[in-house]
Order: structure tokens, then sequence, then C-alpha cells
């Protein structure tokens, strides 16, 4: 009945691949203000001026756009053990590495699907330059005087062909919980809510279509208010970024979003309102029956424009990227 | 080279005919926190908060929805004597009424597509009881706890057969200076937007492709911010009434819109950002080229979802309602 | 290291007392949106529209304004147990009562400054009228058309003669931890803000230099964007609710806040942007230290006016207030 | 009784004296991500986004912090030379100058307090570009990405110690009309908000009781909605520019409020909602009373913390700065 603590903390930070680096990072800096932590080999890592933590994106050279990796905080050094054990003996573990820029040694796994993920413990609280210091002991940084700057990485969302194995892993070997769940003819799961916060989600699986695997649909940096998204939706379009869809507010988490793509590629969520929170230790999943028409409508937009067909097929693919181990 | 005054000083009213009286009554008032000023035979009359008159709108009870009129303020007595013989030489004129509830005589013309109007001069400032009357004596009355209360009346847009000749009408007889528009294949006038003031427009003309004449597209009224428009999104969309586009940006006139259809039929605009305000006096319309694509697509949407093809097609008709003078 | 699980799991609700019962329902209702849930003796129950149980505040005519008492919920029944015990072992303890409208059995127990609280695991869900209904199944009741509705409870601040004791004890006893904390001269506590969540703090104590004890500074309903705090200060205004202070936003916490008093006169914290949310097992609690002048000024007002004397000074009692039980 | 057409259309730009040019050159640009439009000498000139013109404001170097001059455009050619022949025969007029960057011949005055004006006719567009050019046609200039934008130049404030005498000459040599007023014992004229538009005031003159005359109070930029007033009062905190008061809503203009010492001294108000329009041919100058309490009260703050003492003491003196002729 209690639920058990969670062996997982947050989210906290995601790789993605892009063919075009510099435009990406200029992307990331100058239309959503996010800070350059760090270079290395292919990769630059970032973080927004409300993340705590070194980085909370990497983006990585590569051919195409893609999901490099996505990385959990434990909520202790044993919750990461404990994670480790059952991710292994559930078959989705692919085995520790020593650790990245920011973090220490990380658990490697990969969904049924396809989504290679890590979890870990150990982080670097980031380090900011005297003249980056922000005034207020409380945030990480001075908020940056460039573009509509976003505050703090919110979620993940995943296309998977098989939903339910990717939501079923993550609530019984990492302690998610199923906060909304979207149902298709013959109960078929189209869409999945989890989170171990009072967030409704970290993390979200929407059901792939089109046959392919493991991909990403969209990371999500959080505004906190509506009016951020409209700005952001100004300077977009003024700028050439390609805004799919939004601003608007979804039925499910009642969240308002924006969905724009970056200019590697990536389908990016800007989010203008935290939905709500569950505080209810006994909160019962919200289902949407997507067969009864009343539900199909607001299980995708409560207010603003129609989704375009780009976001039901559109995802980026899980890569591999080799890349060279830190000496 | 420099504009001459124009006869005409504002919007000052507007008449729509609904078949559902007291629902639309309804959404006026606790929806969008207008104020009740009357109520005179089949008609109420309303006005928002930051209406300095007696009224903005009168909702007359039809067998459908539909434009009463259109009323607009001059400048001064002598300009109302002025446009009266203006729009009665142009064969607009159909002579003087008596007046109504909270203002006096109006001089009446249609225009050439068959668009209801009055041209007035006196008018009552609104009364408002002591309970109501706002702590601020710049503000008409206190501002309501109803809904997410509207500030004032802001435009109209018609649809015409002919755009062109509406148009030269209301810049010639009236005084109206072109501000922005629309031009489509051999020139054809597709939108125009006019006003008397440094707003963008107090009337916007648009194409009626599909035959009709005499049509109402909406009425605006404004709210000041963004936000607004998303508040009224939600209450809309919660208590039944149908969003039919936005929030979102229009480019010509930058304005953020949202359009709602009202109990009784008509489209009404909530209008989020005055968009921007013209004090040169040698401003030059801006002219969109639909013909190229890249005007054509921002010539409608800057941000924001599409318009759906009912913004194109559906109008409400100007219609005679016989009223009953006051005696 | 790794934080112990809270017994607790979130603040449930929060009793008032008012000498002006009908006019603090009137406050609560007509310009905070809140929804009556029931009446019972001389008490009336109200929830946010995003709250999810019966209610969140118990208003209870009294002689003067003050805390009845603040409930807790439990992360379980066993939390609720183990609360108690703890409480028992430690004199906090003060019995075990059958519940209220609402929920089910509590433990009672008082601070050692004199603030009456509750703990209790059992709690009904909202129940609401279909015409009440949303239509979005994970919002509890539709969003109101009156005021400026708030969206939920948000926290309880308290005012101490001894900050420590009751600080200590809320989180050996309950396992709150301590996310920021306000040091005077000689390391004296002047303020702690606590929570069992993310949320910064679901209480905060601040130090009472009156020589008063057991005083409540203020309950807080949350919007969520600062719009709405503006929204709501115009309001209050035009109706005659004092505005003690803001908007503006505090260094601790980051909260944007506006302080009124409800015509009872108790101090309701409008709370406009959530600050930021903790999801770092491993937080350091944030220190102010006051007797820096740097420190001094920030910890109080990030931007907006000074706080006035008042801030400091007025508190409202704890009272004991004879309830006829259930029958 | 109707209105007689004013000479003057709009206020044109303002050049403000700091003895540290290029910290704030850095405030305009990176705050509030105004756009440099030329360097000559010791001026730097720059616009903000949704202004059309070459420049709003010249910024020039000099010992200390002050007014330039404040220039008016005319409403026509016409207008120009009937305004100069007023202003010569009231004994306000200095003669004409050869015009500067951005316009031509302007024709100068002073007031009898003392402060620095001209009138203009001939202004040149912004020349912005391509990369900076906007794609809306209507824009003059790509959304920058820095700071939080202000969008255009508002209006300007002035202390004197004679508020009647400037007044009565703003209305009767330049057609300005008086919108609001505020009158202290035996009905001296403490402040006076005057436009030639529906704006409440282009020009506002309030009473310098310390002895000084000729003092600019402070400058407006707009900003449209009060989010962004307070995403500025953020970034202001953070970056070392002192806020003097707000945000907050004044009584008078009903105009939303942030007071901020640039870094050169000079005050500048961030503008975050427009206040009221005035439409009405017939405006009854709205008159506050500062002698009755109620008024005072309102006459200063609707809303938000009280004005400091240096509100009303602290103004930056008119300067002469002799300038090189252009060549």
């Amino acid at each position: 009945m209690t639920p058990t603590p969670s062996p997982i903390a947050q989210l906290a930070h995601v790789e993605l691949l892009t063919p075009r680096l510099e435009e990406s990072v200029w992307f990331f800096r100058e239309v959503l203000g996010l800070e350059e932590s760090a270079r290395q080999g292919r990769s630059v890592y970032l973080r927004a001026y409300e993340d705590f933590y070194h980085h909370t994106l990497c983006l990585t050279e590569a051919t195409g756009p893609g999901l490099g990796h996505i990385a959990w905080r434990a909520s202790s050094a044993d919750g990461l053990k404990a994670a480790a054990r059952s991710l292994q003996d559930a078959g989705w573990g692919t085995g520790w590495e020593d650790g990245d820029l920011g973090h220490g040694a990380a658990y490697r796994f990969v969904t049924p699907d396809g989504h290679p993920m890590e979890v870990l413990w150990e982080v670097e609280q980031c380090r900011v330059p005297a003249e980056k210091k922000s005034l207020l002991p409380n945030r990480p940084q001075k908020r940056p005087l460039r573009g509509v700057p976003v505050r703090r990485l919110d979620h993940v969302n995943l296309m998977a062909r098989d939903v339910r194995a990717v939501r079923e892993g993550m609530q019984r070997l990492l302690g998610f919980r199923l906060r909304e769940q979207k149902l298709g003819k013959e109960n078929v799961e189209v869409g999945a809510w989890l989170s171990v916060s009072p967030l409704v989600h970290e993390i979200a699986v929407m059901r792939d279509g089109t046959g392919a695997t493991g991909r990403l649909h969209h990371i999500a940096y959080w505004y906190g208010y509506p009016q951020h998204l409209i700005d952001a939706a100004d300077v977009c379009v003024e700028y050439g970024i390609t805004v799919e869809a939004g601003p608007g507010k979804h039925g499910p988490t009642q969240g308002m979003f924006m969905y724009v793509f970056e200019p590697g590629g990536n389908r990016i969520e800007l989010f203008g309102d935290i939905g709500y929170l569950i505080f209810d230790p006994e909160w019962k999943t919200v289902v949407w029956d997507v067969t009864k028409e009343s539900d199909l409508e607001r299980s995708t937009i409560w207010f603003g424009g129609k989704l375009p067909e780009t976001f039901y097929t559109y995802g980026t693919p899980s890569r591999e990227v080799v890349k060279p181990r830190r000496s």
C-alpha cells in the first residue's frame, strides 16, 4: 500500500546527438540561455541556470540527430547498487562505466525497446566563475542575459514499440510510479507518465506506431510560466527555429507545452507550467480511454491548435557513440 | 501629406444578434466578466470594466446569430454632421435615428457589402451603483470578480465580397487610414486593417470567398496580456465554450488572438496583446503579398496552431431587427 | 547520509479561527475562488480547485483570529503510527482524536512553542457534484469562475519564540529536512524552511521577537505565476482587502509573494512562483547569515518594496476551540 | 469643445547625459535589449526593437547624469512651423538647429522651468542590416536575444518647481491635453499627465519640492506585460542595477511601474502595462485631491510597496552639452 521508496531520485542529464554541433550549441546557449560547462572530445556540456549539477545536457557530434543516453541519479549510494542489481537480474543491464565529466561511476542499461540509460550516484555540483555567481545562495548561477532562459531540465519522453514493457520495467526495477496512462483498443497501452517525485512525470513513454524502436520523442526544459512560452515562440520564429506545436496545454499532466526542433533535428519541449504536483501517497493512476471520443480529444490537447502528424511519427533514434574514455 | 483629422473618434459599440439570449448573456457576464447596463425589449446592454460609456455590446434576441449594427463615435458634433453628409452623398446613408439607450441621434448607413453601421456623437457615461464604483477615479467601475474579465471593446472584423469597396469608403468617407493590407493574385484585396487612432485597427475587412455578403467575422474584446488568453482558454474549455483557434499570434497587426464562439453562434476574439501602436503621421501601409509563400504563411499565423477551415468560411450575417422605438 | 523516508507525506489542511466567519468565507470564496465543501457547527470547510481532498481550509468562528490547528498527512498507515509514537515519546503528543469531516483518526500534538497540529492517514477525496466536475480527469473540479482562483494549499509559516526547538522536533520526530536557514548574532536561529518533498518548504518557522509564543505567521495558497499575484493585488485593493506587502520575491525559497489579511485578521500569502524544487538527496542547507549586511538585505527581499514592521510583529495566536464531537 | 488637432504627433527621442557612457550603454544594450544605431562624438544612439525611427535614446558622455533634451515629432511639416511660431511668440523658443543623426531641422525651446526640448518633422526610419531584419514586415527589427528587451519608448516625466507653468504651456503652445492632475493644498498643482494621443501621457510633470528647477524625473520604456517587469527586476538585482521601487501599480494612469537607476545615475521607468487608453474626445481631466487622505494614498500607489523618499527628491538636471556640429 505504502509506496516503497524509489532507488532513483531524479533525472540527472541527457545526451543528445547532433549532426550540427555548433548550431545546436548556439540554440541552447543563445535562445534557451543555457550555460556551457565544458567541452571534451566531440561533446559540449551545458546546464540551465537553475540546474545545480555540472550539466543536464551533453551535445555530442554524430552523423544524425538522436539520443545518446539518459542518466538518472540514484537516491543514495545503496540505491545505485540496488538499482544495478535489479537491472542486471532483469537482463536490462549492460555493465558499469567509469563516469564522465560531472559524475562518478554509472551503471548502464537499455530498455527492451532500446533506449540507452544509466544510473549514477556521485555528482559534481556546478562550478561557476565569480562573475557568474548569483547573489542568491540558493540559485546555482546568475540568471543569464541571453535569449528566453529556461530554468531547469524537467523530463524525457520516449517512443516505444511496446510501451508496456518499458513502463513496467521502470516501475518494477527502478521504483517509478505510474501517474497517468492512456489506453487504446483492447487496452493496448498508448501512453504512460511516470515519476519518482511529486512531478507528474520525469519520464513518459508513448507508442511508436511506425514500427521503429528505441526512439526519443523529446526532452523538456522548464520555464514555469506560460508567458515565457509566448516569448520563446516569438524568438524561435524570428531566428528560424521551427515550432512544431504550441503553445498549448495537454490534457494528460496538464502541462503547458511548446515543441520545437533544435538545429540538429531533436525535438525539444519548452515546458511552461508544471501541470500539477502529486503529494498523495495513495495516488490512483489517471486512465485515459482513447477509444472514447471525449477522452481521445482531451487526451492530446486541452487547448491550443491540433498536433501535426509529425508529432506521432517523428522521433530521433538511439545511437551508439563510441566515446574515448577519460584518461 | 499630413493626415486630415478623421470625423470618427472611436468604435462605440456593437449590436450582436443571438438565438440564445440568456446563454449569450451568461457567457459575456460570467466568463468574460461584462457588466449588465440595462435591458430593454429583447435586448441586453453590457460593457467591460474599462469601457467608459453606457455599453459597448448590445445583445438582441433573434432567430439566428448575426450582426445588428456597428456604432462609431464621431470626434465632435461637427464631425457627426460632416460624416453624415459624406455618407449620404456617397449613397451609403440610410438616414437619422433617434438614438438608443446610452446615446443620442445616430446617422445610419450600410457598406456596399451590406454591413449596417451608424455614427453618433452624444453618449452617456456609464452610471455605476455605489458598491460597484472603483476606488480608482480613472476606472469606470470595479474590476469584477467574475470569470476572466476583459478590459474593453477593441475592434470589429468584417467579411466582404468586395474588400476594396468597403475599405475605400471607410477611408474616403470617414477618415480611416489603411494600416496594413493583404493582396492576392492580380492584386485583389484580401484583407485590410484600418484605424483612426494609433491602434492598428478599429476595423478590419477580410475577403469572403463563399459568395456571401455583409457578414461579420468577429468582434474583439481586449485583455492586454497573453496570460489572460491562457486563463480564458482554460475556462472556455471547462465550461463548454468552443475555442476555434489560438492562443496564437497573427503576423498582420501582431495581435495575440484567441477565437471562441459565444453560445449564440457569433465569433468573439479575445485579444491578448495590443500588437503595436502607430504614432507616425507618415505611416506607410504594410503590404502582405500572399502570392509569395513566405508572406502567405506569416500573413496568417506568426506562432500558434494553424487556423481551421471555418476561420475562412464561417461568418454571421447582417440582419434587420425591427426594434420598437423608445417612447 | 541517505535521507530516511519521512513518515509525513504532505500538508493536509489548516484550521483558521475568525471573528467574522461569513466575511472570511466571502473572501476565500469570491476573491480566491475556493469551493465550499461543507458546513458543520461553527465551521466552514473549503478547498481550492487543484486540492484533491475534502478540504484544505477549515474556517471556525471564534472571538478573534488565530490558528485552530495544522494537519499533516502521513505517508502511510504505518507512518502515522510511527509518527504518533515519536511525538508521544518526545512529549509533544496530546492523544488521538476521532477525526473530522474529510479524514479519519488523527494524532494530536503541540510544538514546544504551542502550535497545535495533528497527523492523519485516512482522507476522503473531494466529492464534486456533476455540474462542477472538470472535463479533465486529473483536475479535482472545474476551474471556478470566481475571483482570481488559487490552485492549491502550499505551506504554513509559524512564528516561534524558540525557532530551534520547533525546527529540530519537526526534523527528528517527523522527518522534515532543513532546506534553508537564517542565522543571527551568536548563531541564534532566526528562520527555518523545512520540507518532506521537493518543495522548498511545507513549513517555515520564523523568530517571534515580541515575546509571544505559538503564533501563526501565515498560510499560503499557490497560484503558479506572478501574473496572478498582480491580478489578485488589483482585486484585493478594489474590494477592501488589505495588502500588507508585495508582490515581490523573497531571497530564501525564491518565492514570489503577496501578503494580505483576510477579513478575520489572519495573514494569507498568495504564492506566485514555487521558487525552486529540491531533488538532490544530498541537499546542503542554504544558510543565510543575517549578521552580514548583504545577506540581511537579500534574506528578506530579492525584489519588491520593503516589508513593513507588521511583518515582523503581527501574528495570530493559537487558540483552543471547544468543538462538539461528531455524533 | 472639439479638441483642436495637436501640432505634435509623438515623443521622438530623449538625450540623456551620463558620466559612465560605456556602462550606461551596457545597461541599455544587455539588460534592456536596445540596439545601437550609431556612435558620433561622445554620443551613442540606441532604439528598442519596436521603435521605428533611427533612435529613441541618445546617450552623451558628460560630467554627471542629466537630461540633454527631449524631442517631439510634429504631426506635419506645417505642424512644425506652427509649433515653432507659437513657441517663439511665447518666449520659450531658442531657435532652429540643423538636426542630428536620424532627423532633420529642429526647433529648440526651453520650458519655464528649464527643460530643453525640440520639435522636428523629418525623421529617418531605422536602417537594419539584413541579418537583423525581422521576418515581420511590421516590426522594425528582430526581437533581440539580449536581456529582457523593452519594446518602445513611451513617455518622459519631468520635475518642475512650477508645474502649472510647464503644464499650461504644453497645452496652449503644443496642443497637449490634460488627462489627469493632482492638486494639493490651495489647489497647488502637484502633478500633471498630458498627451496628444490616446496614451494617458507622453509627458508628466511633477512638483519638485526641493527648490531645484528643470530636472528630469525619468524616461519610460514600455514592456506591455507585468511579467516582464518581474523578469527585469530579477536580472536588475542579479547584475547590480538598483531597483528604486516596484514592480507596482500607480493610481494615476494605472501604469504598472518599476523604477531603476541606469549606471550613469538617471532614473529609468520600466513600464509594464499601458494603463488605459483615452479615445473619448470629450475626456474630462481626472483630478486627484491629495489633501484627501484616500486620494493621497491611491494617488501614488494602487498596489506594490511604498515609494521611497528618493522618489520625491532625486532628479537629474538639465545640462548644456556643447556638441560639435555635423560636418
